[in-house]
């Protein structure tokens, strides 16, 4: 049996267990209803129909549900397509948890908090520190579980503060570099760019967008909280300017989200961390799937470019 | 005598007094310094030149002096230039005041105060009415007598108010031809949505951007205003979140400084007549000091555009 | 029984009288031919495919047929379709009329004719009079049955006399506030704007664009227009030319269809009420098909924008 | 004694007849008046000043006015200027002729009337001829005497005809290599293309935009001309409505002035062959003043290119 | 019997032989595989589906088999479809051959050379010359079979030797226009533009991109070629730097594929014939295949523009 | 006595040794010439005019000459300006040498050369490395003393190495946080990138485009350098594509100069290292010259941006 399916391939039979990760009903063009479905396990996903449902089928291939599937994987469109045979939800007797089909941060939340902790007994300015470990205390939970983004890179459970440390561990070798860089900003600025989106997303798994996050967005949120959170400690003065401003300008133009570009040196520089981390994750995922000597896919987050993977490379394994 | 700056032509003798609204210092092309001035009166500004100035000069010359000139109005670079004859501080004798060369909006604050109070009480939603009134109340003194802008337009004293005003007269007549428009929301967001221009710009006269300004920006400065008067009137639910998204989009895209496009009908006609007001505002100053038969000189703001007056137009009286 | 067609929702079963608005010929993927036809009342229109049809199909299936379905109302691809039960052509038993089922102004001719009249007579140059009444009464019959554009706003029967009238009573209420508008040139510039639009178009109904509507447009047509009129009524001077101006750059921007840039303070004020109407009434048309709490579907011409209705929104009757 | 001011170099003693193309005064910075001089014979034009001048000089040196210079070709910012030692305007006795020192096109006007008429007599679809004749003989004088363009390319006196010729040529060759264009159209569309040019531009010599080419623009002057001359010669179809999509078109694209893009073959045609004509010219005539081995100045018409002269070029010959 | 499928329209019934151009497997909304077909003759190709296909099919019906095929022609979504009623691989007892089915330049690979070696003959600057002539005769083979494009223009056998032949015609007639042009330089650059295309693609027929295609592009790969061209024959001078040039810049801009603009006037009129030949061939083509009076379908390498045959144009025989 | 330019403020009386960094001759507003000289030493440069110059001046204050000045600091439009009161060339007396005023990279050339060795050494790629190795030899000499730009970062003697070796140390910090990256590609890419440098640009001071700069670019020069480099070391395979590919892909986009979007992992990297290492430059040197609490001047380089500097950072001490 195979691990999981990122290593099927088109012609392979397929009998497993996976999760319903999204479901929606066509009409297929001979006026009969179907569903699509999207199933995953923690390697991937992939696209399957299930012909001819009835009005109960679509009560019961909701998201998160477990099944046991087999079928076969067909290529459709130039995308891998499972090709289903049989299908049930699971019982009991599978023994089988939600928790075994949704990827994960590779590093344990604990881990993750212990990392961050260390960057923040760092900082040496009281004004932005106090003002990061409010935030954080106050949006915790949410900052340890949630996904980077809805989709193109870190969409996974915990993906917003693995992104967050992978940044902090850049700045970190940074800083090293080019000594003059102000750590405490910069640190606090990676701590709390994407930290709106705690309440841009819905929630950890199979995230939407709340009405505050398509009419504010994460940005204009964050921002916001720092204001609040200023008031409440009775912070005032530059700190709380420039800190907002870092978030403010972090996706560098107004056609990429920020009224204001980067003004201050390390708002910048975390402009290009964040650019730097998800563009090497994003190219990582696609190129964990193509063999040397070929094209990746189309990635749409790289201004859908489709990235080649020399042949003289030697075959890596998915972490 | 004229009446003042706006009515002199090239050739005409000048003899009154002036301010100083702006002074820089200069090298000639002989090495010997001078002084650019620009002088006002309530009806407008000219340039002029002070030349072989003296480091005293440099001290007596600033902003918010006033002056008695005699000189001559020539045309440099198709700009009306005054070449002067003489020229000298005013003392107590002159019996003139600083109030008397500062040009104000045509309504008084009192007025404005009670326009837009009558349309605070017509609001039914209590949240909006509340979060109006606050923010209103805390900025009362800077709204009634900054400038809508640095330049463009409504760079006046009390010009933001007047702006506001003018917006809320439009909206109330648009609102009966149109009824399905939400007249609460409608209002109020003309009454915010420049309101953090008292934060982002120094003062009501010759004003500059504060480093907030530069840094944040009105548009978030504000939306973080709202926040904050949210949480101290302790009020929650969508009204805040729509209010505040009025205010983030009313410049209507990215580039123009609004992170999110209005989406929501009221946000879209904030945005238009925001830009009906100020676009017919910066025509009519144009125009009023063109002839009949003429164009007008390049408007930056309008795209650049030279505006023609056509020459069966009938002579209007400059407000 | 429901109203019409607008009234219904996923799920609601149908039986009442359809108009053909437009019809296909596809091909199933089992290799058998099938209508996709679109059904319309005065209420709105809605999908629907017809299966295996005949070469019989075909003939009577054609747009301005009436019909009789019965059927139930399904989602594809988030837009309703109607699933057909039953269909067949009416015929004169069943006591239907084409006039029943086409969405017309919501004024009569004779209203609109009064009211464009009435502002004709307000006129005081007599050039711009004589120019917009010759013209007027030569396309008189085609610009009151006319739609104001094929699809995206006022796209009905009357479309562009009533969007012209809608403009009229707007230019009104501005110029009560902002009164160095020349109401003679506005009130002109609005009734002739479109007016190429009766030589664009094919016809009041089911419009498409003729030869000259798309080689060279209904901007040019009738900048040429008004040159002949203004031959033949021996009209010379300024008027005409500024009228052709407001006409030529009413769309402002080369890209939108204007080789002008408005020059005009009544050129880009006729701009701007021409997109606040069309952006009005488009907002309206979606939002009345939404409900509070909601986001509506995409509307291309308003950039694809998705409008939201605020849950506090009391619901409006549709007009 | 040198050949024309094309053939001066910086450090050449000046000793000629010249004439007056463009006079401004300014004020110098010891806040005496000068006169900015364009100076030119028919080679080209040099920039002078004329320090201290009277207020009788600014009615002596008025465009068009000839005189006798001496000095030396010095040079500033790049360009060459003429430092004036002598200048006295010309009288009688000193027997030089306006005619004598304003550029012309290469060709005669007797010879490009022939040329042209040629071309006309070519055409075999009647209505398309006919349409052609007239409006050539409706502006035949400023037709053979306006220049192309106000500066770029052809803006010499009869440039206009001059480039019309150029393309015609062209056309003829190009239609010998690839048979299916239509000539009839192509002839008609590059004679007519630019004839509202004679509306356009005030003049032969020292052209400015007229009202009617600021507020309408040479193309839609052409072609509201064609629409009036069809109404008169009675003629209607489809080669008026074909005609006028090639005037129309002839730009390609909206923000170039063309509100349609080319939809007939002939259209793009003829906007490639007028594109290709007055580049040529515009290089060349850069190139013509260039030695081998240098850089020619920036053109703006050429988006801002400066060209290289390779140094294996034989130097040719400026015609 | 039709000659060629050029010239077949919907309901027309079919019985001849095709070869196929692509094939590729599809699901149906049954779960049914089937084929996708283009099948093509000398004249043009049509889609055509194979419904239940079995894995032989599969591996039948590819690229370059020829086929006997009766059938209806169809239209489908506005694109002509033949449906298939017979068909089968056709033996040797039918007496067909691949070359039959394959579009070729209406010229002969001799002929071609011939011209082409006529104009390097004519060429006088030897280091211009021999560098031609060795590249030329380096990929003699590939340059008289390739094609000059994947699709839009020239994509077929020779196109590439073809495209070249057509533009040094036209650059010979130009160059008699306008005699300033150094024709070594032009003919030159024409010879060598493409050249690199026959390392870019693939081959001859049903050609796809390289890796040194896609990764460096046949623009990049030519200068290359140059460099080691000039080194081999131990040629120095400015002539390499500007044929490089010519190369390098003959897409004009950079987002059209040159990383520089055209800096010398052979470069830029090397652009403009290129253009000019690929425009009238792309136009002809869809032209060829159109009604007078009628628009022809969407040309996306003419920014998607819809041409229209005039009604007045005589029919012209395809060449 | 101050340290070095960088360190004088308006008002500062100057008495020191700089050198000429460039020169040019203007005319006054009273007709008599004057030399713009720009004056340097190893901290910065400033402005400064030579009033009523003489010919023999224009001969002496040629770039590289050494300079005794004293004078005093003044300001002019925003920026520094020398106001000289005397001024004579050095003589040997004066001891001084150009290589004291000359601004050289902060590592010796020796460090360097041992920096780039060890990168090359860890190379297990033998193709690379070979490639890699060869074309630094080829051009070691300019590689070590080149500017890596003329204007914007790393203007000064020896920048291109210093570029590098910062590059590479920040290459190696990457990698060890992202170990699935090639580091044999990407040193390489590093070494080879701007190497094109030294064949764009004239010398090691001063540097101005060669024609082939201007023609060619540095990507296409280093592109054919790399091939001619392959074919005279007899390497074939891959990795001359994907090198070449890492070089002609660097700046990322089209309009920024390459033809082709990186379409490799580590020719992304090289990208985002390349820019990262360039702005952390330009912004360091201008904030070195700004006071905590100020804003920078406008950076060209960085889309004209001004950058502030927080009041709360400590001063930094200038490398």
């Amino acid at each position: 049996m195979k691990k999981g399916l990122a290593h099927y391939k088109v012609g392979d039979v397929f009998d497993a267990y996976l999760m319903v990760k999204a479901s929606s009903k066509s009409m297929a063009s001979n006026g009969k209803p179907f569903l699509n479905l999207t199933l995953q396990d923690q390697t991937g996903d992939i696209e399957a129909k299930l012909w001819d449902c009835s009005p109960e089928d679509e009560q019961v291939y909701t998201p998160q549900t477990l099944l046991k599937v087999t079928g076969e994987v067909n290529s459709y469109r130039g995308k891998l397509q499972l090709k289903i045979k049989q299908i049930r939800p699971t019982s009991e007797l599978d023994g089988v948890r939600i928790s075994d089909f949704i990827e994960t941060a590779p590093l344990s939340q604990e881990t993750m908090v212990e990392e961050i902790t260390k960057y923040i007994f760092e900082m040496q300015n009281p004004a932005i520190q106090r003002l990061t470990r409010h935030l954080l205390k106050k949006y915790q939970e949410p900052f340890f579980t949630y996904p980077a983004a809805v989709k193109n890179h870190h969409e996974f459970v915990s993906g917003l503060a693995y992104h967050v440390v992978s940044m902090l561990h850049l700045a970190k070798s940074i800083a090293r570099l080019y000594p003059t860089l102000n750590t405490d900003l910069l640190y606090a600025g990676i701590i709390l760019h994407d930290l709106g989106k705690v309440i841009e997303l819905s929630g950890p798994v199979a995230a939407n967008y709340t009405l505050e996050g398509k009419l504010l967005g994460h940005i204009s949120i964050m921002v916001n909280e720092i204001g609040i959170a200023a008031k409440e400690l009775g912070i005032e003065g530059e700190e709380v300017t420039i800190l907002s401003h870092l978030v403010l300008s972090h996706h560098s133009k107004p056609e990429w989200g920020s009224p204001k570009a980067p003004m201050v040196r390390e708002a910048e520089v975390l402009h290009m961390i964040d650019n730097f981390d998800a563009k090497i994750i994003m190219m990582d995922r696609v190129l964990s799937k193509t063999e040397p000597g070929e094209f990746t896919e189309k990635v749409f987050a790289l201004e859908n470019r489709s990235l080649y993977k020399p042949s003289f490379e030697k075959e890596w394994i998915k972490k």
